[in-house]
């Protein structure tokens, strides 16, 4: 059976997945890329995000790297697909990630407003999905030929997997730093949170990492 | 210059310092006892809360330990103190800790109804402060004579100091829980959270510990 997981979902020391004021000029909000600094001191994510060599190996690495292990599509909400609310416009918006997005592979974005799939270079496809979450959790499983799907963000995405019990694993980053105001990642769960156990608690100065399943 | 501290304050991964509903049945609210599961393991937490020996040395316990160390005066919120709410009723009430306390010093009550101090074996004394968080913390200070003053607890009382910006050190113990509910140590803090920083970042399997400091 494909899993459905979360990886690598940075948080706050007081919780936060993202600051306020997301938009062009803040995709993280006020102070969310904050929340992304040990990711960008480690080997494989300095890669990944900045295209760039160096960086540490190690723990916080290794959990970097285990959020691609097996996957074969990616669900995001269409908040993290770009700033655009509302309507789509014409504007050729193709995604934060440049020509080659990180996925290389099928990407379902959750959105109340149909849009044409957009094929990428490097495999990535968006592919944009109206009729809710199971629909899109359906088309994910499909589309991932037997690996795993993962719930890619942002905080609203994960909120509504984690209340409906459909995520079975998730990886939690909790970053040193208070961001004071945004998204919390743990709200609205409507009891959702205590369907989840923390299954390994672990850090490097930088991050906390935290595990969780679903109960049985 | 005594410094104001916040020591073992635990916390959920979802942020709750303490669970729903608390009372007499469940001082620390639903699920609460599991933040603290952490110390009473430890050989220090171990023999001053349950009063046994055992436990075991090293990180969590030399945390643990550091809660005590220099403090000359302790102050809490009345909940903390006690389940009773409103005016105080004449039923010999003297705290959750038995005869003797493990304050060894004056502890200061914060409340809206005037009490009598109350003097416990071992050196607590139990008062009562009706005009505010600065009235007590400036009698705090003073019976601290030099060294240095805990902010307890709970979850209200710490939020009000943070607030008001008057607390120097914390240390915030975060245990692999879910709470799901309850009362979050940072909310309604009004940008005080801003004003602080962590700088250490450590932990065991069995809890992360996080402290802060006052930015300049």
């Amino acid at each position: 059976m494909a899993k459905v997981r979360v990886h690598n979902f940075s948080i706050s020391l007081d919780g936060y997945g993202a600051g306020t004021d997301q938009g062009l000029d803040h995709p993280l909000g006020v102070g969310g890329n904050r929340l992304h600094t040990w990711a960008l001191k480690t080997r494989a994510g300095r890669r990944q995000v900045l295209g760039k060599p160096g960086g540490e190996e190690g723990l916080d690495n290794d959990f970097w790297l285990r959020g691609d292990e097996g996957i074969g599509a990616t669900i995001m909400g269409r908040n993290m697909f770009g700033p655009i609310r509302g309507e789509w416009r014409d504007d050729g918006w193709k995604g934060w990630w440049g020509d080659e997005p990180p996925y290389h592979h099928p990407v379902f974005v959750l959105t109340h407003h149909p849009h044409e799939p957009i094929p990428m270079e490097g495999g990535t496809t968006f592919h944009f999905v109206t009729d809710g979450i199971e629909a899109a959790l359906a088309q994910a499983v499909e589309a991932a030929g037997g690996q795993d799907v993962r719930i890619g963000g942002g905080v609203a995405t994960v909120q509504q997997y984690l209340r409906a019990g459909l995520i079975d694993e998730m990886h939690v980053a909790i970053a040193p730093v208070l961001l004071g105001g945004g998204e919390r990642l743990f709200d609205h769960l409507d009891g959702g949170a205590e369907r989840y156990e923390c299954v390994e608690l672990v850090g490097s100065p930088a991050v906390v990492h935290a595990r969780f399943t679903r109960k049985e």
